[in-house]
């Protein structure tokens, strides 16, 4: 057989086993398989993926991204013909226990990252291709497989920007233009040049190809190789359901399995056994950056600090201290502080601009590769990106987001601005840590161990200034409180902004002969579930206080922690309840019942 | 004067008018102001936007929509320039109380809707001038103020692709291109050609020009009206910070007032008192839809059937009932049923296509016209347009969400398609309804019952067949519940998928002497917290029992209604607590901890 034979062959194969695995699991997305079939057949064989399949962590290895996660049964049989899996593992595709999920996740190697929510691999194989560019520094290449469907997500677009903007010519990107969506065609159908000059005026090098034609598809990936300064996109019109009669180029057959599995097969001339030998990466070792040690900054108990402050400057000095530390930012760094990241460690800074799916995802990419990235922009704007961090607990990706200009308190600059959901939204992330520091020295520890911190991170920062009050020697740690004031008449658990309204509060209570508790629950999830049941054991009531909604946030964190328990103790929430507008933080707080006079007479009631 | 010069001393008149507005306020972008000044001049004193200033509500009224919502000094000074507010209002810009947030919204007549988040008001002024081409069927225009640093978020070329797919020549898209962000130049600069080459490929008519020569901006205009069949995008040349020296196209002087406002006024040629007079659009009515009437579908006690088909159903039917409603749907309309609206209801129907942030937009740009939107997808990828949403709610929008396929019910696609914390993050926007019915007849009562609610109301539908257990004639009210089944041994309180299971626990336990009460708690925000109360009062222990993570769901909503009685009631609540992965829905439930068998095992624990 000559080279596009065999290429031919294995299209067959990968779309032979692509029938057979959904067949098995009775669902799952043969035709959106099939049309790309002859592309990765090609990829694989022609000796562009190079994967030493001996060692799927070897980080000289390429790295392949499925963006349309559906067409899994293409995946797995590509697995099957490197060796990765055999047959048997194929055919338990979408069956529970199997490695083999209806969209691809991690716990197949080498997949790098979960898909399935269309427009997200893209933007991650941009963050991949960044860091093999200015981390790693090692030449292995992004591969990514689109849908044609998916160039409708905006995050597409986003990922095009960077990646001309980064100059990545180590990304190649592979539009499979089936033309039929789930419903119906697209808004674009197999108007080739339409994405060509899309692409182009974004700053790619594109290429149309005939996506069943291999000698072309073969030239056209040595086209992207020869291509330097700027990544190149293959745009390939294909069928869906290539070489199935039954099913090619039909509306309606998206998402199912074949009505007759057996007479596809023998259609696509059979089963075949063809096994690929990837081409195997040369060795490389990434880069490593130099540290010059320190430590990370301190504040005198009194002091006036913000939290972002804190923020930006123990961000700073843990890049110092580790190598493997990188910054991301949407275009906010001189509010956020990551700044003082970007001016000690250019190398490792990374502008995202204003586009945070984009900075998630580029995130999402760099912790592939075993870098600890965190990116911040204002609490209220990761919410953009609330479908990629959904994703990213599904990758099981370890990230670090910190988050500022939450709640009312940030004052004139209104409600598009504050963060008010953010506790909320995040708690509600698999596996997450959610942290709300109340002063600089929490922050400053925090951060250092949200480095060392499996899954998502997520630590909420403050525009205006609070006071330190936590001593610099004392032990912050993830699920851990403080109680900032003794009492037992009852207790008040507050976080970030409001720890300052609630000592305040206690301490005119106190004059009135009422010594409240004030607990500093600055790790929201996991919540110090012990200081609070004894908070409720001995003070017999709880108030929160907190520059949130009412929904989902430090309240019903300190309601989950008590919920088992037998004991009786009514919990109050002071939390915002009414849309905010503009004002000074004081006015905010206080007109959302949230500061220390409304905790006071909360208290009183 | 003639034109020209009257444009120009409108132009300074705007600039001086948001320098003296931040002045006053002690913050806000007057430089961001400064560089679309003539740019808005011209739109106003041109005769090109259209206004009724006696009547902002006027349907034929155009839009203006500012994308760049900080450069919201502008906005207000163009409200005084019209008339529609004083100069003693335009200085309380910021203060509190004040109609003039840091960023607009609606509280200010005429403006539609809040921006401030970026990259929204693009894809919003999409779904306005949807509405005025098909559903009210007007002449109004719809003008877009974006600024160049948003072009970065993919949402504004979701929004470029649906406005030429949709010939919207009545929208125009205005870029003030004054190259500098908050930190730093913007991706493209001053490359007017590369914005002009992005648009042409996205299929839009468009013009550059210098922002600040107000003849060309002039003859600008007049070519987007003469453009038919597509929008057409000004991509205007302009300084950041236009007409002062100070602050004229320099970096760092993003977001604060000038220095020295009374020198720039000073330099701007002082303070004007230009009245503009806007012209009057025609009279106009808004197109009205035939109804045919119908009810709504109902469904026999003991069918089955899942509730995204009744969804469908109710919807359709609702459609037929009623001229206002209309559906979107991001491309998967055969899973969320809104197919059988776009059936009954072609011209009425919103095909979205895979763009789920264009989508909520869209939605809420036709309810800025009136009109009762219903935008369905997979509930987890409402995730996707979480900040739209979030925006929405600052808009006071009414919304109308349903997502489908929720929980690890969903079985084998995976979780990448399963919801698991749309209840968590629905639960935590401001003034929302959260809805999840177990089975048909309650899902068709809460369709309706969405349509005349306000704020953004969510349904969680299923991609499983449930039993028909509520009678079509009984009543299913938002904040409703049902107690399925009587018992006082133990309460247990699921809604959705988890309601079966939870009967057919409670028929297992009564095998054994434990008579379990069932609730079936179908709004979950807000709740029932009468009979939860009751619940908690007459059973003494409640089990919570949801497809959805631990945090922020229905268990959440439960302990919030408990949290401030003195009783104790022991909460324990059964939720999703791993990743999933694929299986059949049974193994996924069972392995969750949320089937009949689990819940049996926890009451008898």
């Amino acid at each position: 057989m000559d080279a596009s034979e065999r290429f031919t062959e294995l299209g067959q194969q990968l779309r032979v086993d692509s029938v057979r695995a959904a067949a098995a699991a009775g669902s799952g997305h043969p035709t959106s398989s099939m049309s790309a079939a002859d592309l990765m057949a090609v990829l694989m064989d022609g000796g562009y993926l190079a994967w030493n399949v001996d060692d799927l962590k070897d980080p000289a290895n390429d790295h392949l991204i499925f963006s349309k996660g559906h067409a899994s049964p293409l995946y797995y049989s590509m697995l099957k013909a490197a060796g990765i899996i055999d047959d048997a593992e194929l055919l338990t595709f979408r069956k529970f226990g199997s490695r083999l999920e209806g969209h691809p996740t991690p716990k197949i190697p080498p997949t790098d990252v979960a898909t399935g929510s269309l427009g997200q691999g893209l933007p991650i194989a941009v963050g991949v291709a960044l860091a093999g560019r200015r981390l790693d520094r090692l030449p292995y290449r992004v591969w990514c497989l689109c849908g044609d469907s998916e160039m409708a997500e905006g995050s597409i677009w986003e990922a095009f920007e960077h990646a001309a903007f980064n100059g990545l010519d180590n990304l190649t990107a592979i539009i499979d233009v089936n033309r039929l969506g789930q419903t119906r065609e697209t808004m674009v159908g197999w108007d080739l040049d339409r994405y060509k000059a899309r692409a182009e005026a974004f700053g790619w090098h594109a290429i149309t190809v005939d996506g069943h034609d291999v000698n072309a598809v073969k030239a056209a990936y040595d086209e992207a190789l020869a291509t330097s300064g700027r990544p190149t996109v293959i745009i390939a019109r294909t069928k869906k359901g290539k070489g199935v009669k039954a099913v090619e180029d039909q509306p309606g057959k998206h998402g199912k399995p074949l009505d007759d599995p057996e007479a596809a097969i023998a259609e696509l001339g059979g089963e075949r056994d063809i096994s690929v030998r990837l081409r195997r990466p040369d060795d490389a070792k990434p880069h490593v950056f130099d540290t010059s040690g320190g430590k990370l900054p301190s504040w005198d108990v009194g002091e006036k600090v913000a939290t972002r402050q804190a923020y930006g400057e123990a961000l700073a000095a843990l890049g110092s201290m580790r190598g493997d530390v990188v910054a991301l930012d949407g275009e906010v760094s001189n509010s956020t502080h990551s700044e003082l990241f970007r001016e000690a460690h250019e190398d490792r800074y990374f502008e995202m601009f204003i586009a945070e799916q984009q900075m998630i995802a580029a995130a999402v990419g760099m912790q592939v590769r075993g870098w600890v990235p965190f990116a911040s922009t204002f609490a209220a704007f990761f919410a953009r990106a609330y479908d990629f961090v959904r994703m990213a607990a599904i990758s099981r990706a370890d990230l670090r987001l910190s988050g500022s200009h939450a709640g009312v308190s940030i004052g004139e600059d209104g409600p598009s601005q504050m963060a008010l959901e953010d506790l909320a939204s995040f708690r509600a992330i698999h596996g997450s840590t959610v942290l709300a520091p109340s002063d600089a020295n929490q922050t400053a520890q925090l951060v250092a161990a949200m480095a060392d911190r499996e899954g998502i991170s997520f630590l909420r920062t403050l525009r205006g200034k609070t006071t330190v009050r936590t001593p610099a020697d004392e032990q912050v740690r993830i699920g851990g409180s403080r109680v900032v004031r003794e009492g037992s008449a009852v207790a008040i658990i507050a976080c970030g902004v409001t720890v300052d309204e609630a000592v305040e509060a206690a301490e005119t209570l106190a004059g009135e002969g009422i010594e409240a508790r004030v607990v500093d629950a600055y790790s929201i999830k996991p919540i110090d579930v012990e200081t609070i049941r004894a908070a409720a054991r001995e003070c017999g009531r709880i108030l929160t206080v907190e520059d949130h909604w009412a929904e989902g946030g430090l309240g019903d964190a300190v309601l989950e922690a008590l919920a088992e328990t037998e004991q009786s103790t009514p919990v109050h929430k002071l939390a915002v309840r009414r849309m905010p507008g503009s004002g000074s933080p004081a006015e905010l707080l206080h007109e959302a019942g949230i500061d220390a006079d409304s905790i006071a007479a909360a208290v009183r009631r």
